[in-house]
Order: structure tokens, then C-alpha cells, then sequence
């Protein structure tokens, strides 16, 4: 049984708590944050805790706070000799204060409280700085059900860039075609199959195999009509750079001038 | 029973003919291409052919050919006042010849060929002309298990360059976090959950509500060193405007400075 202290209440540190309590591998000792109102609710479950000073011993503290407050927080654990990790992407495994052993624990997910999460489609990130303490990490993601890969630091960091494009930057091109078909009264659902489909596809082929469209074909006609019914400059812009990407990678000459018409041309 | 006449061999006419063979309520009467050998192998199944002068009466002529090539084709039909239909987003329905009743037939998904394709999660586009003529659409799309979405010419054009967002562009964001993953030597298996989750998430909530991250947190820090680590060009251009674009969807003021750095800089 290994013993876990959750430090933090945001959406990680909830769902990692929901997925510790249902295993019979990990006991969660405690659990502190800084507002007790966030982990009020919980006291009859476990030890909640808003004062760091009553920590008590464990075999690992999960820091799972804001990404600015983890350096600090980790400075102002009383303790030393324990392993502490955190659960972020970017944040490098040396801004947790060196007084105890480092470790990261981070889960490739994107994380909002209300939506559960099953971690057998979590990826777990780990790292550590001292190797004898790998197993833990592994044993306490096989525990929720998750992957876990040995990542370094720079890989980490790249995984999280990388993230943002696989999530943040997708769900904004979602947004945009949500915006540019409200704009003419047509039905989001119509598009939902298809956001679906772009993401299977790619679950067993590559992006590169995936994909299709009037930038792959070089269909100018079609690139001409599309820019001219897109009234939102800054949407006309990505358009034209997405193209232009898409064109690069599938060695196309043609691309779209990037540059802005000047005012009277339009 | 309606019986239905399929022009075309590629992708779309390809999984058309599947779906439509699986039904009981519709016949392929005659499937036509221009080269006979992407249709030969079906002789046995239904009467192929590969001149147009052979064609046969039937309640629909289903024109899934290349964009560029359907104007002509329709053209080159050699008889009036019956049902044609293509199956293009981006072609209007004013460019099929007006000797026949005209419609449009648009899956709203993206084909490939080897890909197997259920129908029943494919929203079908329809538009006829003649009133009297979408009840035969209707029946065709609820045949092969798929909803129908009455749009006009004008809503269907924008649903397909909504498209082009959320399948092209999304998927062309996968590839650049496949090459910048690929360069530190990451397997990309590690992405695919949360793609798959990306997509999962706007099924029930708005893309504006799904949004999270660094360019929603305008979480600078993390912004600039995301940047940082970004050694192509283009791939820079393309974070700071996305970045940028979500910012000014969520009303946030910080925004990046989109210019390109002059070359000493670098
Ligand atoms: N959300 C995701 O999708 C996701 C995915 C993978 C990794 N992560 C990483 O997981 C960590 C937590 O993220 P999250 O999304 O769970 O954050 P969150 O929901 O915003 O919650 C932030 C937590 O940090 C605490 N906190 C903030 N500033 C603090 C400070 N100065 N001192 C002490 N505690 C402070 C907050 O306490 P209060 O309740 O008192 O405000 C709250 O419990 C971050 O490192 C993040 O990068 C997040
Ligand atoms: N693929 C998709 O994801 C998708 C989705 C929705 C709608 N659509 C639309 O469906 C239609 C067909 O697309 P697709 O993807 O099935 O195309 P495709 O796989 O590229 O196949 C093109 C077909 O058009 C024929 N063709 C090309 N030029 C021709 C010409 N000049 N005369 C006669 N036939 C010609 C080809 O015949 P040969 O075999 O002789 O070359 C082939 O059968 C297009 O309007 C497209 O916009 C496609």
C-alpha cells in the first residue's frame, strides 16, 4: 500500500483523488490546500488539511497546484529527504526545492471538473530524479489504470507544446467553424460526426496519411471561394496559413499570399 | 424501391455503392465511370458501364465525381427532365446542367477508401430544385441509416469550408505536434488519447466552454517559453495566431506580437 498526500483541489488534484480513493493500492493520507472551503466537503473521507505545518509522513506528496505556485509551495513544505513530485507539463522537475527528492507526475489529459475521466486513456508522464524512486510512480499510475512513459524533461516539455496544438489549438478551429456556421443559422451538431471522425482517423494512420481536403488537392478554385466567404480577417489569415502549411508539408508549390490586402482593395 | 444510377468511382461513390447495396429499399440500377477498371471488378454484382449512352431510366443519377469534372458531366447526359444530384460542399447546384431536375446530395464526412464508413453517423445535406423531388433524398439518406439536414446552397457552401476547420486544419495540427514530437524522438501514441478526448468534449459542451491552457490562462510564461522551443518558422506563426485568436475569443487583451522577427535577431 503506498501513501499518498494530495496537495492542491484544483481539476487534476480532484480527479486524481476520485481515482486514488477507488484503488486498493494507494491510501490517501491526507489531503491539503490552501482554502479549505475547496476540500471542506471531503472530511469525512479523509484527512483534510488548509495548515502545511500538520503534513505527516508519506511515501509520496503529489503537488498538483497552479503551475506559478508549485516552486514556492514545494520551498515551504517542512520536510526534507521525502519525494515530492508535481503533476505539471511545463514546469521542470529542478523548480521543486531540492531539500527532498524530485519527481514529475504528469498526466497528458486535459482535465475540467465536471467531466469525468477514466485514467485507462490517461498517459502518465513520469520522471525522477532519483531512479530507485521510478517504481513508485509506475505503481501508483498502474493503480488508476493508466500508461505510464519514462519521459525527460525536454520530452515532457515538447509533449506539453505539443499538446496544445493536439487540444487547445483543434478546439479552436472547432470554435471557428462554430462561429462561421451560426453566423448562417446552420446546426453545430452537423458538424460533431466529422470532428470525431478527423480524430479517430488518426488513432490508427498518420496525420500525414489522414489527411485530404482542397489545400492537399491544390484545388484552387475551391481556396478562392472559401477565402472570399470568410468575413473575419483574422480567421481569412488562418485559413491562409493553414493552407499554406498543409502545402508545405505535402510538397505543393502553390500557396496563398499571407500577406493583408490594404484597405481599399477590400 | 427507388432505383438509383451511380456516376463515379472514387471515395464518395465507392461507400455510396456499399451502403445503397446493403438496403432494401434502394436498387444500383447501373454504376458508371469514365475508366472501366475501378468498376470492373462489380460486374457481377450490378451492371457496370463506361459510356454514357447506355445509361438507363432511374428515380436518381447520383453525380459523385471530382468537383471540376461535374458541370461537364451533367452536360453530357443524354436525356432531360429527370433527377440528377452530386455530392459535392463546394459546387453549386446551379452548375449541374439545367436539362435535368437538380439536387444536391452532400455526406458531410470525410472519405477515404479504405476506411470502413457507417452511415448512420454521416449527416447528409440535401437540396433539391423541385419541392416534390427532396422526399426522394429523404428516403435514399434514411436507407443507408443517415440523418438528412435540409440546407441551402449558400449553408451548405459555408458548412464546408466549416469543414475544412475542423477536419483539414485540425487535422494538419496533429501532424505539426507529430513533427514536433517525432524531432525528441516521442512516440505519438502518447497524443492520441487526448485527441480523441479534444474531440469527445465538444459533443456535449461548446468549443468556447471546452477551451483551456496556456493562451486561455494567458499564462505568459508558459507562452514564451512554448515559443522558445518552436524551432520552424511557420510553426511559430502558426502558435502566435492561434494563441491570438483564442485570446480575442475570450476576451483577453494580451496578445502577441505577430510580426516575424528580422533575421539578426534569430
Ligand atoms: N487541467 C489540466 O488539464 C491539466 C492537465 C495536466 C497537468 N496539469 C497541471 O496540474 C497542475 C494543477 O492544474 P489544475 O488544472 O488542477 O489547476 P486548477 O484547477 O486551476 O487548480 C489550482 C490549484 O492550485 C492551488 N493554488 C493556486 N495558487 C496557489 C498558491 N499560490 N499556493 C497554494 N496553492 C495554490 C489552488 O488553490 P485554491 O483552491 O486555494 O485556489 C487550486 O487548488 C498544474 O501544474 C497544471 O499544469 C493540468
Ligand atoms: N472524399 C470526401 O471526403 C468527400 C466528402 C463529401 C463530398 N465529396 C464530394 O464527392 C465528390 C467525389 O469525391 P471523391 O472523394 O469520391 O473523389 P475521388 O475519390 O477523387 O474520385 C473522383 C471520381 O471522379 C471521376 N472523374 C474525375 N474527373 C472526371 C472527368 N473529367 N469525367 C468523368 N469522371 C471524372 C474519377 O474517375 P476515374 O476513376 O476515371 O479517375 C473518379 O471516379 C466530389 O464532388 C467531392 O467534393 C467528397
Amino acid at each position: 500500500m503506498i501513501s499518498v498526500i494530495l496537495l492542491g483541489a484544483g481539476n487534476v488534484a480532484s480527479h486524481l483523488y476520485n481515482a486514488f480513493s477507488a484503488s486498493d493500492s494507494v491510501e490517501i493520507k491526507q489531503w491539503y490546500n490552501r482554502s479549505y472551503d475547496a476540500i471542506k466537503s471531503f472530511e469525512n473521507d479523509t484527512e483534510v488539511i488548509d495548515d502545511l505545518s500538520q503534513l505527516k509522513e508519506a511515501d509520496i506528496y503529489i503537488i498538483a497546484v497552479s503551475d506559478d505556485a508549485i516552486a514556492n509551495l514545494s520551498k515551504l513544505l517542512p520536510f526534507d529527504n521525502r519525494f515530492i513530485v508535481h503533476t505539471s507539463g511545463s514546469v521542470s522537475l529542478h523548480d521543486l526545492d531540492k531539500k527532498n527528492s524530485r519527481g514529475v507526475f504528469y498526466p497528458l489529459q486535459s482535465f475540467s471538473k465536471d467531466a469525468e475521466i477514466d485514467f485507462s486513456t490517461v498517459p502518465i508522464c513520469i520522471e525522477t530524479e532519483d531512479k530507485s524512486r521510478l517504481q513508485t510512480l509506475k505503481t501508483i499510475a498502474e493503480a488508476i489504470g493508466s500508461k505510464h512513459y519514462k519521459i525527460s524533461t525536454e520530452q515532457r516539455q515538447t509533449l506539453h507544446l505539443s499538446a496544445v496544438f493536439v487540444n487547445n489549438f483543434t478546439n479552436q478551429m472547432y470554435r471557428i467553424a462554430h462561429e462561421i456556421s451560426d453566423a448562417k443559422s446552420i446546426n453545430f451538431e452537423i458538424l460533431k460526426p466529422l470532428i470525431l471522425e478527423t480524430a479517430n482517423k488518426v488513432q490508427d494512420m498518420s496525420p500525414y496519411m489522414a489527411q485530404t481536403g482542397p489545400a492537399k488537392r491544390n484545388d484552387k478554385k475551391t481556396l478562392k471561394k472559401h477565402l472570399k466567404l470568410i468575413k473575419d480577417e483574422e480567421h481569412q489569415d488562418i485559413y491562409k496559413l493553414m493552407t499554406k502549411s498543409i502545402q508545405k508539408t505535402h510538397g505543393i508549390k502553390y500557396r496563398f499570399d499571407i500577406k493583408r490586402k490594404n484597405n481599399n482593395e477590400r
